[in-house]
């Protein structure tokens, strides 16, 4: 297999961009790419979106966008793996470089998501769960996120304080990144009174609805020269599934599919957490950013919560999590969240974050992930 | 990248499934191929799947049926671009074994779509055409097929009589195959008598909606061999887009997806159009496989109506298409279509599809298709 190179990234302002449709989005986004990169042509080109389908009437996706890019007839693939699409986009794009298939690819995610009632989006939300067993009965993922907590807090004396300190340090992170959603900065005192979704979760600590896109150019590392002088390489890459119902685990305080994805990205890497300088996780609910410091192994089981509260996951900190502002400020337009994820990393290994810059970084992970940790693809990058 | 071969496939019995669930049936044709293969672990696993949100309700597909199957935490990645979704699927799996990534993956391909009314089932494959200029304003498929048939009449002088006998033909074949949706031999009157859907598209020219799933095994070509002495070579993969709305085509009568997709797939291949012994195509309309038998190249442009009514097409002819039935007798569970193709020719390229047997074939070679042509997968196969 090939090295491969991110040599471009873009990413438009997420929100509510309602004068802005699906396609548009991507477009945005795909051009700041191809611009970063300073290439003119795509070889192949992959599109993480959760669902075109429910959330815009678009399926067949992938030809449209290539088309309205202007790049069609290039082989063009969407993938779906609900929230983890983005993630999954990225892998794939990786593969087809590696094997020699292809040479310039794009890899993007995109989701316009407020062209529906915020019924129909809680709705096509809910698909990421179990239809059968979970949607069905009435279940949506505030509740079965709060199911988790429950969980963790009952055996590892989580507080809600230490959930809402994950709220406030991303807002404070997100309050520097032009592109974010919500650049406001809150308080804990501010998330513990907010409305209550489902105890014990409050709304701010759910990530917002959000349409948005994110673009990324891989080529073979010994072609990135060409094209710029800001390589990043991707040096791992892993991917994990367990069950999409969540009262089918043995465990509701730990994800499979994230230890399983991390596993292989370290292997592939060459790394080990401790070699990691600053991360990219998928706070969807302020208990996942906990969970997945945990099985990334950035903490102990039941330490993620402490963690939070000794500032180790600020920006500054043991391990910077979320520098972009995660999900939580940043936005989750739930298909190309795992690109933004990349994008941030790409930003922060070539020192060009801005205010929100960790200083001295080589190895950066992304962590993105689907439902409730029934998918996740982790990658690992570094600054060369 | 490495040679892959295919040494495992199953499919179920295709049509109308209102006893078996989505994941059922996939899981169904997944274990056949396993068996098939003789294969007692999967390194990674592709879905082709065009609409599950639109038509069951559940995204987040690809973790689900690993977890159905048994084989998650491996990766599982659900790709979509509308009915050539299998194609696509058969083509990552193919890139991913190429590539040394994994060696054994799963390609599959299925759709449930019949737990929704025919008028959602409409709508949900609506969301294949340009949804704010096509499907917005009231056209269906059939209607812009019937645009395509009226244009390749008008240029080329094909015939309604000439439409009905792809039909024909195709029900024949699929009266062979126990795993078809309609077994029902049909005339050519009959075709010509039955309900008109969009002038001049009768309700024979149309393939069904269909619930169905089929399977492909993957492996490196020098592993092959530990599992079956039953291995056909994957020799050519050929992918191409096109715009998905017909309004921006300046030519109603050819598909550039499927021309790109060929000269791909020939040229890895190193074979031409004259060496295919055999073909599965997209028969989504009538028209479309007279259409697709031109742009292969297997006729001139607007002689693949007469080469139907020459029995160029048929079992024994020039060049047989669709041995098994193709979507019209066959079915059409839009995403599992493009797997099912590839289980068909590795069926005749190992000498063991029955009464429908293309005698001598040696390179088969299948062709499937998103929309009205929007995008394309070919690939091609050889018996070793």
């Amino acid at each position: 297999m090939r090295d491969v190179a991110v040599i471009g990234v873009g990413i438009n302002k997420w929100g509510e961009l309602w004068r802005k449709s699906l396609r548009d989005v991507f477009v945005e986004a795909a051009l700041l790419a191809l611009d970063d990169a300073g290439v003119d042509r795509l070889d192949s080109m992959y599109i993480g979106c959760m669902s075109s389908g429910l959330f815009a009437g678009q399926e067949h996706l992938s030809s449209l966008l290539a088309d309205y890019l202007g790049v069609a007839p290039i082989p063009a693939v969407r993938v779906e793996s609900a929230c983890a699409s983005g993630g999954l986009a990225f892998r794939q794009a990786f593969i087809e470089v590696a094997s020699g298939m292809s040479d310039i690819v794009l890899a993007g995610g995109v989701e316009k998501m407020t062209d529906v009632s915020t019924g129909d989006a809680t709705y096509a939300l809910s698909t990421a769960s179990d239809q059968e067993y979970e949607a069905y009965n009435g279940i949506t993922f505030p509740g079965l996120y709060a199911l988790m907590t429950r969980r963790h807090m009952h055996q590892y004396g989580t507080t809600r304080e230490q959930m809402a300190m994950v709220a406030v340090k991303n807002h404070a992170n997100g309050s520097n990144n032009p592109n974010a959603q919500y650049r406001n900065r809150i308080t804990v005192e501010q998330v513990l009174n907010s409305v209550m979704i489902a105890d014990p979760i409050h709304i701010l600590d759910c990530s917002p609805i959000t349409d948005g896109a994110a673009c990324a150019i891989l080529c073979p590392l010994d072609m990135a020269e060409k094209f710029t002088g800001r390589t990043v390489k991707v040096i791992g890459t892993g991917c994990g599934t367990d069950t999409i119902a969540l009262h089918s685990r043995d465990d509701l305080t730990t994800m499979k599919a994230v230890k399983k994805a991390a596993a292989d990205a370290y292997r592939m890497a060459g790394v080990t957490t401790d070699d990691i300088d600053v991360a990219e996780v998928h706070d969807c609910f302020t208990i996942a950013e906990i969970i997945i410091t945990e099985d990334l192994g950035f903490f102990e089981k039941g330490a993620g919560g402490k963690a939070v509260e000794n500032g180790d996951t600020a920006i500054g900190g043991k391990i910077p999590v979320n520098p972009s502002g995660g999900l939580k400020s940043k936005g989750h337009p739930v298909g190309a969240t795992g690109v933004g994820q990349v994008v941030e990393i790409v930003k922060q290994l070539r020192q060009d974050a801005g205010e929100r810059q960790v200083l001295n970084c080589r190895f950066g992970l992304t962590q993105n992930m689907g439902g409730t940790g029934g998918s996740s693809v982790v990658h690992i990058l570094e600054a060369v």
